[in-house]
């Protein structure tokens, strides 16, 4: 299995980048893969050749035989099928379950952390960022609110072990990563950490930061 | 199955809700389902009772005997599965990348059309409004440019039926909805013309108009 990964960007998204979430569910699983590294300061994400693979022109994309995939949800998701762990199994009232979180991370979570992080860090003199800031700090509490006391003392958000929802949700947490930002919402804190913590997480992160020098 | 949906917004919003997703998907399979209308102007969907089914206060959200689920994507996928038909048997390679064009739509080409269509019609007096709706336009257009390619004179995303891809891109694809959105992309004009034209959606669209007053 072939995992499309960004390297050359900024230094503030290392370890942020979408393609973390295939190589941590594969790190999890214990499964092999290769990843193919594309120099996203050179735009290779970019060329015609890749745009065969992801025609939107972004990471992560997969290649495994015959079955060419894009879309970090869709990844994982075929990941956890493939070797049947890691998520419940296929069709089943808890696969749905998931796939709700998988999803509720990336569309209803992300949304707000990842525009607060972008026009924090890469339009902070926007003559717009204030302004827009204070639209996006009201929806990340709103959301924080909601997942604060969701998760409660779970320790994983189906059943109890970690599942793909967990990878998306453990990931898109991260955009929001200041030594401030969980301070008010401790079982988001403890959630998180507990995931980053995992020997799979940390492998999957140095894989991420060293790009094609990966040890 | 129930699904619930909102009523008594804005004028501008309606039939835009993402609640016509799942509406549509049964109304396809030709399924019967029960709507159960939330009035968004009392704010009924962020009630106590209603964050039990949905904890984000958000629509839609299905329950089906004993599974209860929000997110769209999921609950299309759910009734996919329920169904056995509309989208390809779960598991196949088919069936993940129906997955990876649902994910696609909402992750990928709705946050800037979805964002364009807030800052337009929600914040047009906002200090900051022309600045973002800068950014997101060139968004945008990014986006409808690879989706123009993308579909070429292809009917549907994958395959040559409909499946639940087609209802979530379809359903994004109309948040961009005004007489010139797609004046410069005559596929995308074409494939979501013809996906607004099914009787299934048009009967979706009269529900999600009607509310509660559903004849």
């Amino acid at each position: 299995m072939f995992i499309y990964g960004a390297y050359g960007g900024p230094e503030i998204i290392k370890g942020l980048v979408r393609d973390i979430r295939p190589v941590w569910a594969l790190e999890e699983i214990g499964a092999p893969y290769e990843q193919i590294w594309l120099n996203t300061s050179e735009g290779e994400q970019r060329t015609d050749a890749y745009r065969t693979i992801n025609p939107f022109g972004k990471v992560p994309a997969m290649v495994d035989g015959d079955v060419t995939l894009f879309e970090s949800g869709a990844i994982c998701s075929y990941i956890a099928n493939k070797y049947g762990q890691f998520a419940p199994s296929i069709g089943s009232k808890e696969y749905f379950e998931v796939q709700q979180w998988a999803w509720a991370a990336s569309d209803t979570v992300m949304p707000p952390l990842f525009d607060t992080f972008i026009w924090t860090n890469f339009r902070g003199d926007h003559p717009a960022s204030e302004a827009v800031l204070e639209t996006t700090r009201e929806a990340v509490t709103a959301r924080l609110d909601v997942m604060e006391k969701v998760l409660g003392d779970r320790e994983f958000l189906v059943g109890n072990e970690i599942t793909i929802a967990d990878i998306m949700m453990g990931s898109v947490l991260r955009n929001g990563l200041n030594p401030n930002a969980y301070e008010a919402y401790p079982n988001i804190q403890r959630y998180g950490h507990t995931l980053w913590d995992r020997p799979a997480f940390k492998r999957a992160y140095e894989v991420n930061l060293a790009g094609p020098a990966t040890p």
